[in-house]
């Protein structure tokens, strides 16, 4: 056992292996929540009204795609980053709001490990690649989204 | 003139020309607002407590990488997307959180358009493919994206 390793640390580099998979979800996104979002991050109409959200290419009061994406990443927190031993991450490689969310969807779906590796410049810390799928009740993909996180090795070295 | 185009709409398609560039910010990030967003979408340690946050590598009560982002795309449109004829956006290419956003920083920064070409399989409607690019205080790099957003051109013929 490393000291490096908390009470709390469920999972640590080394408990994902490719294919390893969480379910995400679920989630009912209210008209409320699109607009509260909105108003702060994405003032664009169709994030702020149901006539201008339906006058669009969207069909109805949707979701900022970026509300969408920080939805994923409290999913992603529950299903396991909070207890998972993680040291942030430097991005993400793509995200793609594949059809709109609007209000009153729910959304769920998986993450799965694509790949993971220990980091030579970065003792004790590894970089495990994830996709992320969410879907709306109707099974219509959403959001997919891949990204790297830093993950600490159960028994690693420190960096000095 | 096209009947399409709203008053508020100062730009179009026609407007978003290749090295066309937008100033970004500034915003300063307050601990209050760190905190906040990460207990609805990102509440790991680091993001929540000052004290987390300078145990891990991101030195101080840091920003999630998602919050950095929801604030540019504030910032996106404030500069113009409120006045643009924008129709939304299909995803992100990629985000890169080049350094950490820490509380008390106040960030800045431009995008710029890379191309933009109008969609044969929606007429009426282009392509615009943006970078963005932000910067803390000590003009150190926290976040660049480039993403592509739907925008209607002036006089465009409306899909059926």
């Amino acid at each position: 056992m490393s000291t490096q390793t908390q009470p709390a640390e469920k999972y640590t580099f080394e408990s994902f292996t490719p294919g390893t998979r969480f379910d995400l979800g679920p989630h009912t996104i209210s008209a409320q929540e699109i607009i509260d979002f909105a108003a702060e991050f994405d003032a664009q109409p169709m994030h702020l009204e149901e006539t201008a959200g339906k006058a669009s290419l969207l069909g109805g009061l949707a979701a900022s795609g970026w509300q969408t994406s920080a939805i994923l990443m409290r999913m992603i927190c529950d299903a396991f980053l909070l207890e998972t031993a993680s040291q942030g991450a430097p991005g993400v490689d793509f995200a793609q709001w594949k059809s709109p969310v609007l209000a009153g969807d729910t959304l769920r779906g998986h993450c799965e490990v694509l790949a993971a590796r220990p980091l030579a410049s970065r003792p004790g810390i590894g970089l495990v690649k994830f996709r992320h799928e969410l879907f709306n009740q109707r099974d219509q993909l959403v959001l997919a989204c891949e990204n790297p996180i830093f993950v600490r090795l159960r028994v690693g070295r420190m960096a000095p």
